[in-house]
C-alpha cells in the first residue's frame, strides 16, 4: 500500500501535477516501513536532511550491527551514539568505511561529506572530563557537514584562559559548552558571544553535582540570554541542534 | 577614563588605524557606566544588536520608571517583563511611545522597527494558560525585529488541532513551544520541522506539575532532537535566542 | 481449622442454606495456607479470578521454583514476572508446560485458555528500548484471557506513525501505552481515542530521565482526562488493570 | 471551509455514499472552531460522549461566564472545576439552570440525564478533608451519566469503619479512591474487591506529605495490582475515566 | 589518666564516699579507650544496658574480626549489623559461640540471656522482601533480652490475613512493622493497637519506590497516631527503640 | 442494628456469658456512628485510652464547635490542634471548661485528669522558633495523664546550655526533641540518655531548610539509635506515642 | 548559684589564683540567664568576640523591642536581621542609637567601633536582586569591626564587568560573594583570588531556580577550591564567617 | 608568543620598568601550556602558592602517570585525589619520592615542606567511615604546609567524647569537621570555637542519608554561625580552604 502510495507520488511529478518540491513535502509525512521491533524510518534523513542515528546502550553488538547494516542500504551517513568497542568491531565485519571515534563513544559512516553549515560551530568544553560530550557534539556536527572548532579545559575557575580565545569563540555562528559541576561556563561564554549558544550539562562531578542535576539546573537558569539547553551529556542532541541552526 | 580610551578608539578609527568593524569589536568589552545601584550597560545594545531588558518583579513603579527612563536616553527599543500595570503608570509618566501588553505583562519602547530576522518565528502554546510565556515571547521578538506567527491551544491532547495547522509550522524558520502540564507539544511540534524549536515549560497545572518542574523534565528528554529548552516560564529568553537564530 | 471452616461451608451450600455465590463471597476473606516464609495464598486466583503472580528479582532460581510448583499444584495460570532465563530453567525442570517470554522476561504457564475479555486490549510503545514493559504488559493480558494486539515504536517525534495506526487503536476497548524519556505518547493516543488509556512510564532514558521519574511526573499530568498512571516499569499492574477493565 | 468540509460530509451520508458511522468517525477529527483566545472544540462531546469542561483557576467570573455562555448553546452538559461562587454567580446571570456544587467547587449544567454507565462507581475517602477530590469525582460521574455512592471518612487507621462497608464496596462495578497524608487506603481497598480502583492522591497533610507528593508516590507503589492513579486532587480525571470505565 | 579516675572511683565506693549507684551514675560521661582509629567505648553497655554494636560495611572481615575479638573480652553480647559471610568467618576463627544469622544479616554473640523486656515485641512485615530488615529487628531485639514474635507477608492488599492475626497483634507490648512500596502498613496496624509501633521502611520496590522513600513518607505522614519511624531498612534501630521502650 | 449489636452485647456480660474484658475487647472494633461528613469514633477514646483529637486547619469556627459540642456529649477530654483563636471563641461559647493554649494553638477541655504515665515526659526545644511544636507536645501528653517537664532553646551550638541540664534529661522515663535547622539535637540527647526519644523536626530555617525537610532527614539519620521520628511540626503525634510508652 | 560562680572567679582573680586568660577560658562555658522564653547567653559576645544577634522573623515588635532592650543592657553591638520597620520603630522607642539599614533589612545597635579585622572584607554580588544579602553581609562585618568594600551587579554573563575590577577584588583577605539563579560568580571570583572566598546563594530566580536550590548545588559544586558555602539568602553567616577570618 | 610575553616581563624587570611584584601580578593572569587534552596551567602554583592538584577517577594509571610526570617537572608539590593504587604504581615508576597515603586515597609528591600555615588546622570526623574525607583534609593541608591535627571518632551521639577534647579543638587556628549520617557535628564543634569551621558532609549512611545529601542540607542549616561547606566528600577543598585561611 505504500508502495502505491509512493508510486502514485512519482507517478503525479512525472506527470507535472506536483513540482519535486510538493512531492519532498508529502513525503515527509508518508512512508516507514515496518521492520518487527523496529520501526526505520528512512524518510526521516530526506525530512530533516541527516543522517539516521541509533542509540547504542541496551543493544547487544549484533542487534547494532543489523540495524547499522539496513541503515547503510539507504543511507550515506550512519552514527551511532554511546557505541562500545564491541559494537564497532561487530559494524566494521559488515560495513565498509565505518569508523570509531573513541573519545566520542560514537560509530559513524560518512559518505557524504558535502558542507551544509554557513559558519563555524564552536565546541568548548569546562574540564577534561567534559570531552566525550564534547567530541559526540562535534561528531555529530562534522557528521551533519559543518566545520566544527573545538576548546576544551577553559573552565571559569581560570577565566583567563578562556578570554584568551575569545577571538576564536567570537568567530563561531553557533556555539556548544559543555560543562559538569556548577554548569557556570555558557553564562559566561553567552555574554561573550552575540549568537545562540547550546549549553549541555555534564554528569561529572560528585555529591552535590547529583549526576548532572547541578550543572542543568544551573544552566537553565543562566543569567545569559542566549543561552538553550539539552539533556545532560546529550552531546549528540546539542550537535544536531547546532547544526539546523548553522544549516539557516 | 573609559572617555579617553573612547576618544582614542574613535581617534584611530579617523586615522584609519582601524576599521570600523574592529572598533564595534573593541567596544564591546569595554565600558559600562556606574550608575549606582546597578551597572546600566549602554553599549548591551550595541554588543548583542538589541535593547535593554528589566526585569519587572522586585521593584517598585518609581524604580522601574527611573531605569527606563535612563535606557531610553541611550536606547531605541526597551523592554520590562513580568512589569505590573502600576509599573506601566509610572513609565507612562516619564517616557512617550511606551505600550502596555497585558497578555505578556510587558512594558516596550520599540523606536527601531527594522526587520531583522530573516524568516517567520512560529510561537505555538498547548493551551490557554500559557499564553503568558507565549504573548512574552511573542513581544520580544516583535520588538528585536522579527515577523511573528502565534498559534494557541493546539494541545496533544487534540492532535488534530496541531496538524490542521502543519503547513503554517512549516513554514517557520525557527519555533517556540509553550506547554505546561506534560510538557509534549514541543516534541510533536519538533518531529513535524526541520528547524530548531525552542521548548519554555510553563508552571501551568496542579500537583505533580509542581510549578513547572515535570514539563521541564519532559522537555529535556525530548525524544526530538531539533528540540533544546529555556528556564520554567522564560518567555523572554526563548524569544532572545529565536531572534538570534532567525537573524543568521 | 481452617478445613473446618472449608467444610462448614461446603456442608452448608450442600444443604442449600448458601448459595454458591454466597460460598464464594465467603471463600474470598478466608483462608490461605501458612507456608513459612511466604502466605500463599490460593484462593487470591479464585478471589480475582487471575492466576497467582510472583515477582522475580531477589529470589534465587531454587526458590522460585519451589513457590511456582506449589502455585502450578492449585492454578491452572502461573506467572513469574521479571523473570530471569536461569530462574526459568530451575522452574522448567520442575513443571510441566511453563514458557519463557525473553522480551517480557517472563516465565509463564497458562492451562486455562478461556477468552474472558470481551474486547481487545492494544499495548502501544513509544520507542524500542520501551519493549520490555509493553510485553510483560501483553503476557500478563494474554494470560489472564485477552485478545491483545501491540503497536510498537510509535514516538511522538513522528508523529506520523501513530496517526497512521489510528484506526488500529480506536478498534481497542483498552489501551495500555509504554514510554520513557518525556513520557507523552499517553496524552496523544489518549485524545485519539474514547476509552480508557493505562499509562506506563518507563526507565528508558538518562540524566533529567531520572530513572523514570521524569516520565511518570509528565504522565499524572496529562492533558487528556482519560489517562491514569501505573508505577515505573510496571507492566504486569496495566495489564492486570486492563484486564480486569476488559472483563467487564 | 469548516462548513463546507461539513456539509460535503452530510451530502454523502443522504446520498447512502457514507453511513452514520462512518460520519461520525470522520467527525472525530474534523473541525473545530477559532474563537481567538481558545479553540473551543465543540466536536469534543461528540467524539467522547461527554460534556466540555472547563477548569476555573485563573479566570476571571466574566471569562468563565463567556466560554460558558457559548459552550452552553451547543452542549446539553457543561462542568466548571475547580470553580469559584464568584465565578458561579456570573454564570448563573447568563445561563438558565446551572447549580454550584460547593463541596466539590464546581458548576454544573445537566441537561442530559441519561444513564449511561452500566454499573454503580463507589467514591471513597480516607478523610474528611478528602472530600473536596471526592466530591469533584461524585459532580463529574453523575454528570456523565453515571449512579454513584460515596463513602467518606473510612481511612486505614480505623479499618473496622471500611470493612463494615465491605459489602457496598464490593458492589460497584469501579471505584474511586481519594486519599491524602500516606495514601494508603487505595491499596486496602483494592485488595478487597476484584474490579478497577482509580486512586486520586490529595495535598491534605502537612511537612513531609509535601503537598500529595507523598501520597502519590504511595500509590504509585500500590502493592494492590488492580489501582492506578491520578493527578494530586484530580477528582475530575478520576470520575472522567471511571465513568469510561463503567460504559464498556 | 583514665586509670587514675577510675582508680579514684573505686577508692570512694570503697571508703562509703559514694554509693554504688553514684558511681554507676560517674562512670556514664567518663573514661573510653582511644585504640587508633575507633573509639571503642566500654561503657557504652553499661550506659544504656545493652551490647555493643558494629555496622558491618565497608570493613574488611579482619577489620570485622579484630574489632569483634576485642569487643568480646568487655562485652557479653556483641551484633554485627549487615554482615556478610565472609565477615563471620573471619570472626568465628578468633571468638566462640558466635552465630551468623544469615536472613538478619548478622553476626551475634550472646553470652547474657536474661530477659529484660516485659512483655512481647512483635514484628511485622509487609512482604517476603522485608523480611531481611525484620530479621534485624528480631535479632536485635532478642540479644537485648525480649520474647520476640514474628509475623510475616501481611501485606494490607490482602488484609485478611493480617486481620486473621489480630489477637497476637494484641498480645504485644511493643510492634515493629516493617514495609517498602507504599509503606501503609504500620498505619493499618497501628489502627488496631493501642501501644506503640516502630515502623520501618524498606528499600523494597522498583521505580518511584526511590529506594524506600516513597514508603519513608508515607509512614512520615501515618493517620494513626501511635506510628514513629527509623531509617530506610534500620531494623537495628528499631529493635533498640523497641527493646528500650519493653524495659520500662 | 449497632445499638442490637451493643445491646446484645451488654446482655451477655450481664449473664455472664462474657466478662468484662472481653466485653471491651468486642467494642474495640465494632460501632461507630455515622455523621454525614465525618464518622466520629466514641469509641476510639476507649480503644486507645485517649480523648478525641480534631485537626484544626481548612475546618471553620462553626464546624469545629459543632464537631467539638457533639464529643464533649461522650468524652471527657477533647484536643483540638493547630487551632485559631477564632475556632477557639466559638467553641467557648457551646462548651464550658474549655482552654486555649496559644503557645500550643491548642484547644482543650480536659475533665479527667487521672495520672496515667508512670514517669516524667521531658520535651527539649533547640530553639524559641520550635516552641509551637514543644508545646503542642506537652499540652497533648498532660491531656492524656503525665507529668511533663520542658527544657527550651538548649541548641546544639552551645552545647553547654544542654549539658548544664544533663540531671534534668536523665530522670525522664521518655524524651521529646524538637529542633529545625540542621536537627541535630536528638542525637545528642539520645547519646546522654538510655531511653526512648521521639524526635520532631519543625519547619524552622529558611533557604536550605526546605520546610523541615532537611531536620526530617537529619533526623532519620540519627547516629544516636534510641531515637525514632515523627512528621514535621507534628507535637501531637510526638505527644501520643510518648504517652502510649509513658503508660507502659 | 550562677552569681555565686561568677563571684568565686573573681575572687580567684583577684587572689591571683586564676591569671585573667583562665578566667576568660572558665567564663565561656559557665553562665547564662534562664529569661524564660529564650535563653540569652550573655557570654557569647565575650565567647565569640561579637555581639549578640536577634533573627527577626516570626516575632511582633514588642517581642522584638524586649530582647534588643535586655541585651543592650550587657552587649554593645546588638544586631537584628530579617528586621522590619515595624520592629525596627518598636526598638528606637525604647534603645538610643539604634539605626535601621533598608537593604539590608537590619536593626544595628553599634557602640564598639574598634577596628578588629586586618584586612579588607570585599562583598561582591551578581545581580541588584541580590543586594539585600549582600548588605545584611555589608552590615555584620561592618558591625565587628571590618573595612568593607562592596561591588554589586558584576554577573557573569557581563565578565567584562567583573574583571574591570580585578584588582579591587585582589586587594581584598576575604571575600563574600552573593548570587541566585546559576550561582556561577563565586567559580570565577574564586578564579581570580589566591584568599578564601565565602559564597552566599540567593532565592534570586524563578522556575528551575527553586528558591535558590540551584544556586546553592551550583556553588557546592565549585570547579574553584578555595569557595565555601553557607545557607541560601544568609548574608549574616557569611558576614559572621568572613570576619572570624579577617581577624586571624 | 607565550615565550615572547614572558621574555618581554623578565627584560622589564631586569630593566627596572617593573618591579618584582608587578611582574607577578602580570604572571597571574598571563600563560598557560597548551598540551592537548588539557591545559596543564604551570602558573597556578604560583598564583595560589599551592601545588598542582590532580582529580584521580577516570583516568587510566598511564594517564596519571603522564600527567604527573609532567606537573613534576615544574612544581615541587603534586597531589592525586581519589587515587587508586594502580594508579599510584604506575606513577611510583616514572617519578621519585612519591608517597601512597591509602586512607586519603592519595599520591603526593612533596619536596617543598616549607611551613607556610600560622596556627594548627584541627581535622574532626564524627565516625571511622568518615576518615576517608577526614584523611584527604590532612593530607591537603599538610602538603601546603600546615601542622594538622587529627580527632577522629568523636560523633555527637557520645558527646562526652567529644567535650573531652575541648581544649585541643580551642587551641586550632581553623577547623575541618567531617560527618555523614545527620550532619550534625559541624554545629557543635562550631559553637565549642570562635574561629571558622568548615564542614565537609560525607556519603556515609543509607536510605534517607541519600548518597550525603541530607549531611549537606544539615551543615546548611547548622545553628552555629561559623560554620561554612564543601561538597560531599570534598575533603580536599575543605584542606585548600583552611590552609588559605591558615596563611592570613
Amino acid at each position: 500500500m505504500n508502495e502505491l502510495a509512493l508510486r502514485r507520488l512519482f507517478d503525479q511529478v512525472r506527470q507535472g501535477k506536483l513540482s519535486p518540491d510538493e512531492a519532498v513535502g508529502k513525503l515527509r509525512h508518508l512512508p516507514f516501513e515496518d521492520l518487527g521491533f523496529a520501526n526505520v524510518d528512512h524518510h526521516r534523513a530526506l525530512r530533516a536532511g541527516f543522517p539516521e542515528v541509533v542509540f547504542g546502550p541496551g543493544k547487544t553488538p549484533a542487534q547494532v550491527a543489523a540495524i547499522f547494516t539496513r541503515l547503510a542500504r539507504h543511507e550515506k551517513n550512519v552514527l551511532v551514539t554511546r557505541a562500545s568497542e564491541e559494537q564497532f568491531k561487530a559494524v566494521r565485519k559488515k560495513v565498509r568505511g565505518v569508523q570509531y571515534r573513541a573519545l566520542a563513544r560514537a560509530i559513524t559512516l560518512q559518505r557524504d561529506r558535502a558542507r551544509r553549515g554557513k559558519g563555524i560551530i564552536a565546541v568548548v568544553s569546562a574540564g577534561t572530563s567534559d570531552i566525550p560530550a564534547a567530541e559526540e557534539a562535534v561528531v555529530t556536527a562534522e557528521l551533519m557537514g559543518n566545520e566544527v572548532e573545538h576548546l576544551y579545559d577553559v573552565g571559569v575557575a581560570g577565566i583567563h584562559r578562556l578570554l584568551h580565545h575569545r577571538e576564536r569563540l567570537q568567530r563561531a555562528r553557533v556555539l556548544i559548552v559543555c560543562a559538569g559541576m556548577e554548569g557556570a561556563l555558557p553564562s559566561v561564554v553567552g555574554g561573550l558571544v552575540g549568537v545562540p549558544v547550546i549549553a549541555v550539562p555534564t554528569s561529572v562531578g560528585y555529591g552535590a553535582a547529583m549526576g548532572g542535576i547541578a550543572a542543568l539546573l544551573g544552566m537553565m537558569n543562566s543569567c545569559a540570554s542566549n543561552v538553550s539547553v539539552v539533556n545532560i551529556d546529550n552531546g549528540f542532541g546539542a550537535g544536531f541542534v547546532a547544526s539546523l541552526i548553522n544549516r539557516l
